[in-house]
């Protein structure tokens, strides 16, 4: 029996308050309006945004409101003008759009969509202001235009890619946000050459991302670079990942320690080398700026770096960590609203290059879709970056997960 | 008679002083060593660096010395193990050399060689650590290894471009700094698609040759800005060039006003087209910053831009024009040595980007002889730059003109 064109009641992981744990309550979804489809969400995954907006730390905050960016699903049905899907497509929802018609969209460069481009403080959608899920008569705001911690959510076509429906969901799901943001930034802004060394600044999961990125670009040196000890500890990963990190103990390379008491420099070389990881430095661990320990490292500085922590003295680090002459920076963190990037211009004029990347510059209609094949054709692994699984009813646990540091992405099954 | 191996007694300019007037004196200049050549020079112009470091203010003085850096000549002897060019070649020395082994010589990227990037402070050869030139056997310092204010002088045969000898050297001499050094930052960094918009930033020689540069790369909309409106005036440029800048009145767009009595804003199309410019703003005329007035005026910014002055403020503002999603800018001007560039890292993050350039990118001894040949098949003007000629004996008079703002480049024929 079709539910288009009626309200569907479902389960959703309702944010009350910030900070609190979501409760997972019955909610109204109304159909979609015109140029909005309606998607029954099948997985999805959780990324630090949701956890920093749920925080809300410093944004205005909005609540009652649904979270959740990172999912796989299948449309359920279309509102008016809506031809580019149909029911039964398999998709990705997107935090931000492509609306095919303005001038970023029209760019062969741009992914920064002026009708469509994210939007943290909208949370309603853009046809009338209004929000598409209710209890009782009472609105639930919507987030970053997915809100896909419910079984249904209503998203603008704009922010819908069509992909491969013999695609695992719960596999590509984590596609539609951070390890393509990751990825994109190295494979599309960095482009580093075959041969080349390259530092990725934070080694979560859009840093491990960058990383696999530059792997698969044929770098022959790539340096992970994170404050964090817990990035390379031992059984911090639960199951089903558990040992997973420490299969081995490193044997390794320029006289970094291993230093199991002393937190950071467990380098473990098996995991590094299942992201791209060749080497790792702790800036703790040294009293003098990264990037003249990056310099001594590389004989002059790296070729390119990528800063995925959006610290604005890592993203000062990474910066100056590139060679003169021909080194690019690529910054993804998104950095604290008062950060002011400060360098000597004479590090510009000796020619080096800084770039900013927004979602690894893909147009999320038009690239994700060949992002997706790549996996299914074994190019691109995304298992990798899936550390834990938990069902829907159990949300709040990947919120513990993320909030221990954790692991990388948690699947939220929405079934159970 | 061959001169070659002997000590040639010539007339120099010599600087004796911090920014008191040069000196034609008779000097002893010595046979090239290894990898040297000596260089009989015939045309000179002045340029804006000769004049920053014999006013020495800020940086080490080295007294006595010979300044003059662009330049055009011809072989007169060659070093030991000097291969590449023979007596009787025509070239241009250069502040920057190749020595073709070095990492950023074996990188397509890079022109900024470990062994002969541009020393300021060095007065010597590289050789042996001693000067060429001399007066009754007190040395006399070499400045940036070329010191073409001499009729002789003796240059690193990585310092020197051979070029096409039917090239008028009274010419293409320019092309051994400044104007290169603005044409390339447009032509092999900026790299303006066909149709897009530029700004430029500092309306010197350096910034028109930029703009020239945009006007090559088809760039349907080049702006200047400048806040020195000397750059407008008529009238201030002398014989032979009387009248070249302010042969029509503008007619002109935007509602850009001109106001005769009030600096800026003669725009004089006629001149400004030979340059490329088609539109001008002096930041004075706005009580708002010069990147808002350029995003109003191109619909969010500019596509590239070029920074040109090497004034900090302007190089923020030359960054914070381009347009997010795809600007590029790129500095070129140098800076004082405390200058901090400082932005917000989400202009980065909105996707510009900012890149330095050190003489436009151009390997000297590759990529100079190719230029003067765009000179020869008529793709590119030099003329327009060269807006005074003195004969060497009145070299103090080219001074006179670059401090007082008057012109663009000055010739010195060293035959008078």
């Amino acid at each position: 029996m079709s539910t288009a064109g009626q309200v569907i009641r479902c389960r959703a992981a309702v944010a009350w308050e910030a900070g609190k744990p979501l409760v997972i309550e019955e909610v109204e979804v109304a159909p979609p309006q015109a140029n909005e489809v309606r998607l029954k969400i099948l997985y999805t995954s959780l990324c630090h945004s949701d956890v920093y907006f749920w925080e809300a730390k410093g944004q205005t905050p909005l609540f009652p409101r649904i979270y959740g960016h990172e999912a796989g699903g299948i449309v359920e049905s279309v509102g008016e003008g809506v031809t580019d899907l149909a029911p039964g497509d398999h998709v990705l929802p997107v935090f931000t759009g492509e609306c095919k018609e303005c001038v970023h969209c029209k760019s062969e460069e741009s992914n920064m969509c002026s009708l469509l481009r994210i939007n943290t403080d909208r949370g309603v959608m853009l046809n009338d202001g209004k929000s598409r899920f209710s209890i009782n008569g009472k609105p639930i705001y919507h987030f970053l235009g997915t809100s896909t911690f419910s079984e249904y959510t209503v998203v603008h076509v704009g922010c819908v890619a069509k992909i491969n429906p013999l695609a695992p969901l719960e596999k590509v799901c984590v596609l539609s946000c951070g390890i393509s943001t990751g990825l994109g930034a190295t494979l599309n802004v960095a482009k580093p050459p075959k041969g080349s060394t390259v530092a990725v600044f934070g080694l979560g999961a859009v840093g491990l991302a960058a990383a696999e990125g530059a792997r698969l670009s044929g770098a022959s040196r790539i340096i992970g670079v994170d404050v964090n000890p817990k990035r390379f500890e031992e059984g911090k990963w639960s199951s089903p990942m558990k040992n997973f990190v420490f299969e081995h103990h490193c044997s390794y390379v320029l006289q970094w320690k291993l230093k199991t008491e002393m937190g950071f420099s467990l380098l473990v070389i098996s995991t590094a080398k299942k992201f791209g990881c060749t080497e790792f430095v702790n800036p703790k661990d040294h009293n003098r700026p990264v990037q003249e320990v990056l310099a001594e490292m590389t004989d002059g500085g790296v070729d390119r770096s990528v800063e995925c922590t959006g610290n604005v003295d890592a993203m000062i680090s990474a910066f100056e960590s590139v060679h003169d002459g021909w080194g690019v920076a690529v910054l993804v963190g998104v950095p604290h609203k008062d950060a002011v990037f400060k360098t000597h211009p004479m590090n510009l004029l000796n020619e080096r290059t800084l770039k900013g990347t927004f979602f690894g510059n893909y147009k999320p209609r038009s690239d994700l879709p060949s992002l997706v094949e790549k996996y299914m054709n074994k190019e691109l692994e995304v298992e990798k970056f899936i550390t834990h699984q938990v069902s829907f009813s159990e949300i709040n646990k990947a919120f513990d997960y993320m909030l221990k540091g954790e692991g990388l992405r948690c699947i939220i099954r929405m079934d159970g």
